[in-house]
């Protein structure tokens, strides 16, 4: 297979912005990441577009990438709609990288975007329900049958409870999670929020679904983000910064048992490890799916940075704080960077990006990192994640 | 790239499912492919699940594969959900040729499913909304702007009177398309319609856009289709007729100029030959994009099956009809087969496999054809289809 190079990254600002059309965000993302990339626009010859939630609030389905590229050059070039929930981002990005792979193409756009902020709010909040099994609403966890709100949040609460019932963690530990997010993302410039919380902040803050409160919560949020592939032939005509994708695996959950030791996490880091030729231990930077904060216990977990049971710990220990040993989520995360949902898994590779090349100015990790892993997962199905999808990059 | 086999081919019949879910048709034509295959399950590496209006009537977004396979041994795998309009699931088919000529995988799933019938037929009508850009609703031709029911027969509609005006072309020639069709599913089981109608029937139903009346357009309907695609060593294992892929192309409409010389249709079909290395007079089995009756007229001229201007005079020679020169649409196409979206482009290639292995009993083409070329458009932007599918077959 041939080697797929990053050229280009850009994103928006993640905000909210209820008078920016889906395209406007897009064809910003797409800008930034031409300008970073040098390349010019004639020279893409596919689109993989990823977007979740632009039918049920504005209720353009179908055909998103060629609405949103409408009026550009990309005009009239294979455009790709890509879904799968809150990893719609990554899978976009996965089939782009499999273009680039297999010879297909030469240089591709991978974009995410997406518009949650409506003015009717319900529509927002029932988006959520068609990243579930709709005919099984009655299968989730906690209040969710009846509140499509808080429906994911309620599946976080519950394994929450279920890991500190287990481990012994305790609700200020998790906490932590929001404190580190929201102070890497107070030194990001793309961040929604760029506020640090303290302790005392989050655990305040209303509850949401016990024992999750508000700041442990990923926001509603506009926004979009972009990355330009390449083949090895174009990359070196343009970049002087070379960063390739190691290995992309895109995995569905299964239906859980109740003695369930194979997650769908672990299942899709692993190959993900494989794939890349390293181990756990190579890996310098980490984007995480910190939908609630427990999320980002669980993925560390699940990506053998510690064992099982342990996230807890090392989240305590500092060193994934943006100047420890293994710095995950430094761009603040879902939590604090913000989470509209298509554009997230790009997002995540854009933050890797910056940091492996040492342009994440305030925020940049010490050494540039060699090894960057993204970790993007969505909707829910049978008691796991539907989607789970895990992109490495090496430099 | 790979040689890419289509090694089982299976649908459902195409009908009204009021109380079947997206998931029992789905899997009812996955095992009905499988049986074709004579592979087992568990060689299946990935999936591509075309749907396209799901969330717009079942309110089933973002997760649809998943939720359609949830429960078979396919959970688990990595599940990629497709949206094009009416082309996804030819677009889908086009992403599981990818994986397989680009060595990623041996054996993948392409699956096109879609429920249309929900007892709230406004559901039904609004949908195809979305799969035009729905921030500029306004520019739609004839009365799309106030009644989202007859959209697209609108477009259908302005484009014949333009065929007619310009060539000559009669009202009673395209009727002509739906005499013909719908004598073809009157041979076809798995077709929602298989009564033969006359010129006079036709000419006679209900208008719904003028000059397009009920029995030329393509009815509401559920339904799936699958197909299963392997690497060319698994297919010398399993498959003694066997059927590969000589190209699999998707692109996207420009916005449309007065002077348009090079409709999207035209452009995917040189593209196609191209990588096919074949002519059109080397084509023995099509089967197109007829949403309505007009819609084969531009299809013969898109493809070349004659010159512009010449579908009227091509479909009055017979050379269309199942015992003529160039058979169009032997399944009774999507007028009498019908056209349960997110399924259409994945049926169109089971009729291909099915013609060119000799099993199309009652409506089988004579001398089985060696090559066979399905033509799936979808969506409506800026004056074009948004996106076009063009796959042909060899065997």
């Amino acid at each position: 297979m041939e080697k797929v190079n990053v050229l280009g990254a850009g994103m928006t600002k993640f905000d909210k912005y209820l008078n920016r059309s889906l395209s406007f965000l897009g064809q910003e993302a797409l800008s930034n990441a031409l300008a970073d990339s040098g390349i010019d626009i004639s020279k893409i010859e596919a689109a993989y577009v990823g977007n979740a939630m632009a039918g049920a609030i504005l209720g353009q389905e179908s055909i998103r990438g060629q609405v949103v590229l409408s009026g550009t050059e990309l005009e009239g070039l294979p455009v790709y709609n890509v879904e799968n929930a809150c990893a719609s981002g990554s899978t976009a990005f996965h089939l782009a990288w499999m273009s680039i792979a297999s010879g297909m193409y030469d240089v591709v756009l991978a974009l995410g975007v997406e518009k949650l902020f409506h003015k009717d709010k319900m529509k927002t909040f029932n988006a959520f329900r068609g990243s579930t099994n709709v005919e099984a609403l009655h299968s989730f966890p906690g209040k969710g049958n009846n509140d499509a709100q808080s429906m994911f949040m309620d599946v976080y609460a519950q394994e929450a409870r279920e890991h500190m019932n287990k481990y012994g963690t305790t609700i200020e530990t998790i906490a932590q999670v929001a404190v580190k997010n929201s102070f890497n993302g107070s030194l990001n410039p793309y961040a929604q929020y760029q506020q640090a919380k303290s302790l005392g902040e989050v655990m305040n803050s209303r509850m949401i679904s016990d024992p999750i409160r508000l700041l442990m919560c990923s926001p509603i949020g506009d926004g979009a983000a972009a990355i330009i592939l390449c083949s090895e032939k174009i990359a070196a005509q343009y970049s002087t910064k070379s960063i390739y994708v190691a290995s992309s695996v895109v995995l569905s959950g299964k239906t859980k048992t109740s003695d369930d030791k194979d997650p769908a996490g672990t299942r899709t880091a692993l190959k993900a490890y494989e794939l890349a030729g390293i181990g756990a231990n190579e890996v310098g930077v980490v984007e995480v799916h910190d939908g609630a904060a427990p999320g980002e216990i669980w993925a560390y977990e699940h990506l053998g940075l510690c064992s099982k049971g342990e996230g807890g710990n090392l989240l305590l220990s500092g060193e994934t704080q943006i100047d420890g040993k293994i710095p995950v989520n430094p761009s603040g995360g879902l939590i604090a960077k913000g989470h509209p949902v298509g554009a997230t898994g790009i997002a995540q590779i854009v933050e890797l990006t910056w940091q492996m090349r040492g342009e994440a100015r305030q925020r940049q990790i010490k050494n540039k990192p060699k090894v960057g892993l993204a970790y993007n997962n969505g909707g829910y199905l049978n008691g796991e994640s539907a989607a789970i999808s895990i992109n490495i990059l090496k430099s």
